[in-house]
């Protein structure tokens, strides 16, 4: 069924508006941000088999590419608010858009932000969602606020999106249950809203993982002017990933990307704050390591006590035009 | 020359920031939109092969990226304040991406709006922007204001862009000066943003022409619940296409898409609020029809006084999915 262009928006992306004045269908869309607020905005851009596989289920994309912008959000402490959605895909073809529209929606929901405006169009498959949250002004988290001394947290688990990623690729093997949840942490992530609420006034500098560990910690750095410390044995992982052989568990810890946790620096006296953060917002943190002067660069020891750093020769941030 | 990801947005997409309180950079921009407005938002995705042709110069392209999203904002009656930019693109080409960022901040200089965050990956050659304005609460331009007995107006000048396009696919001939001239209404459509602000309090109803005037009138009809009535030799054209044989005339008139000129309302007692906008703006207007009520239909005489409506069949507006 060829549907054109406008019926599609009408049948699959019209929700309730609420808080938009005007959703879509005008021209532009109308928001009214509280009055006083800052407003945080963030843009990702996913194209299929670059970002996605060809393989995954509608739902499931429609969920992650509401997910992954609302991480953003998350990493700046935001409120999300609302979004626009500009679709490009092959067909009008409702066998792809009822569940896309379904899982994206249901996220949508489940974090109170409606679709208010967006464009469709034919070409090839690509998703590109623009998130808007508001943030009272001064209190955004940054990836500019870490100081040496500060201790480095994360939250959940790292590597499982990337361990997924490795079964597709044939690198690595994994019985039915442990990588259907493995395929969840790719196909499903869910994104820190409520961590990065409960951080404000609390951390120092945050970011939220897209690219993997060592090169969004880069940007944490180098938007700080700090060097930094990672303890590889203190990196929370899933049993499925403690079980893969020591190469591809450090490398999809250290560098595995799509984790969508957030990273985030606070003072040492405010530890107790932190973990009240996590536990107010039902999201593990664990203590990773600790900022360090620029000068210091980056060192990863095995362990919290170790001497000798670790080799990091072929580890570095994803980067979509040279991998 | 294969430059990263985080190079090429630094290299060729930083602007100074001014009015953001923070830029491209972080995980999310912050924006403070004066308090107390609403903030009007318009998302367009332009696709290779479909929205442009590959033959396209990268400066007029990403002009006219820009343009085509300013015209949803002067459509409404928007103030500029910001935009996004989501951009896969085959090759990190410095060929390409220094002069389209050339054109593209160009225009958002002329706007005095800036650039404050995006994505960029590897992919098809599409451009996803997002733009930000703002406008006192309830005077925006909407769709849905026009009411029977309405003049309808239009600025500018119609169907040049698609005769442009006839020119490409061979229906057409042109001289090179009329040519370029065509060309140049193609490719660099000049937004009419002072005219949507001076239509504030004047224009019942607004719209821009992106889909074809038939296109574009049928939401206004749809969203305010009316019927029209249009004069084609009222339609304001160019010489060069008033030259062309009638069918292809009329076709680009009432069916061109990608005008980029606003399409509005007034009820006849502010026709001359109307023409005092138009000449405040620097842009021309002229009146071309009359809402009527929703019972009348859509009616397009030959002349303002002619008493045989046109056969229209066969005009329809530009749906992405069934062309």
């Amino acid at each position: 069924m060829a549907l054109g262009e406008f019926d599609l928006i009408e049948k699959y992306f019209r929700p309730p508006v609420r808080r938009a004045a005007l959703g879509g269908g005008d021209d532009c869309a109308l928001l009214m941000p509280t009055p006083g607020m800052q407003l945080a905005i963030s843009t990702d851009l996913l194209v299929e088999g670059r970002h996605f596989l060809s393989t995954v289920a509608p739902e499931r994309l429609g969920h992650k590419a509401l997910a992954v912008n609302l991480s953003d959000l998350a990493a700046c402490g935001a409120e999300p608010l609302a979004f626009t959605l500009a679709l490009s895909l092959p067909r009008a073809d409702a066998g792809f858009l009822a569940p896309f529209a379904e899982g994206l929606l249901a996220l949508a929901e489940q974090h109170e932000i409606e679709l208010i405006g967006g464009d469709t169009t034919a070409g090839p498959l690509t998703i590109t969602i623009t998130v808007f949250g508001q943030v009272p002004p001064g209190q955004a988290l940054l990836r500019s606020g870490a100081r040496a001394g500060d201790d480095l947290w994360v939250s959940g688990c790292l590597g499982d999106a990337r361990l997924a990623l490795e079964v597709f690729r044939g690198r690595a093997e994994l019985a039915g249950e442990a990588f259907s949840a493995v395929r969840e942490a790719m196909e499903r992530p869910q994104p820190r809203v409520a961590l990065g609420l409960a951080l404000r006034g609390v951390a120092s500098a945050a970011i939220d993982l897209s690219d993997g560990l060592l090169g969004d910690l880069a940007h944490i750095r180098q938007r700080s002017g700090v060097g930094a410390t990672l303890w590889l044995d203190a990196l929370p992982r899933s049993e499925a990933l403690e079980a893969q052989p020591d190469a591809l568990r450090r490398e999809c810890l250290l560098a595995g990307g799509d984790d969508y946790e957030l990273l985030f620096c606070a003072p040492p006296d405010r530890a107790d704050a932190v973990r009240a953060a996590g536990l107010a917002s039902g999201t593990p943190v664990t203590r990773i390591g600790r900022i360090e002067p620029a000068s210091a660069g980056l060192k990863v020891y095995a362990e919290a006590h170790g001497h000798e750093p670790l080799d990091l020769a072929g580890f570095a941030g994803f980067d979509h035009f040279k991998r």
